[in-house]
């Protein structure tokens, strides 16, 4: 069962170390006064300062509105405590249902953006439109990290990385090898 | 030790198994007769059809120009059999060294494209640069994948995920939820 995780501030410069790992992320959309949640795989790091993300939101997503339309989304990231709940949010349509209800996810007030934080993630990128020129040829928004809320604790998340047909890798051992690094590269 | 691995085809549309969980990979470019590797964390899957990844390559690199004017490059997956020459070459720069020679991976010619297959890599996608329009304002590649190669075993292969400070997430257990995946879905 997933509780809501009390979360400090991150550096926005810093997201990559959650999101260059290439984890499953929910994200989180709102307009108007609908809202909605939906999973997304396919999304990278561009730049640490502007701390820059890029990403396919399909336009057959019902998010796909709510976010081209308030230039705004969070960026979410599950743990395997929300297995369940990534599966389900990714297939179902925010068309019908409201899925912070549907999947018992509870939706916090994020500080510069309408679309709401999930409590249950461990962590919360809050994110505005950059640039949208691709989004008509490729469906693919730069966004902009304004806010990120991490929670302390485990330092690596066990997070989830689809793999296509239904299955998923999990995060597994951490390994360093930063005595190799030049100080540069780090 | 590292050998290398014989590999079989897979339909370009299917790439996303390996590229979708945000694997560092090794890329290679060749252009005149100067070849390189680098290292890449930043990447995404596009679409299926046409097979689309997009890329950030730093204009630092000395991959960069040869891409850039070759218009192709290979995106081969290292396991964790590989993670010495991995920090290698992402701590080492083309202008100084042959990579190859140096970290002891073997190049193999690819179908269609000049720049070289690393035997030892568990996957090569080869690729030819399909949009340039976000280089010069994002260093933002997005290539086509012509072909691609893949070891029959493991199907799910140990690969690195960069978390930056020199440290690395390995692949972890494997879980399906594909009971739970409406078949539209899969």
């Amino acid at each position: 069962m997933a509780r809501p995780r009390r979360k400090t501030d991150l550096p926005v410069s810093e997201i990559r170390r959650y999101l260059e790992p290439g984890p499953i992320v929910l994200v989180t959309s709102a307009h108007g006064d609908e809202r909605n949640i939906m999973t997304m795989g396919w999304h990278t790091v561009m730049e640490f300062t502007p701390s820059l993300v890029g990403c396919i939101i399909a336009g057959g997503n019902h998010s796909f509105g709510l976010i081209r339309r308030s230039k705004e989304c969070v960026i979410n990231l599950p743990t395997t405590a929300l297995t369940d709940q990534v599966v389900g949010v990714g297939n179902t349509s925010g068309v019908e249902i409201d899925k912070f209800e549907k999947f018992k996810l509870t939706p916090e007030t994020a500080q510069h953006v309408k679309a709401p934080l999930i409590a249950e993630c461990h962590a919360s990128f809050e994110c505005r439109l950059a640039d949208g020129s691709l989004i008509s040829k490729y469906n693919f928004f730069i966004f902009e990290v304004v806010k990120a809320h991490v929670a302390a604790s485990p330092k690596h998340p066990q997070t989830l990385h689809y793999t296509g047909d239904g299955v998923f890798m999990t995060a597994g051992k951490v390994i360093s090898r930063r005595s190799q690094f030049r100080p540069a590269m780090l």
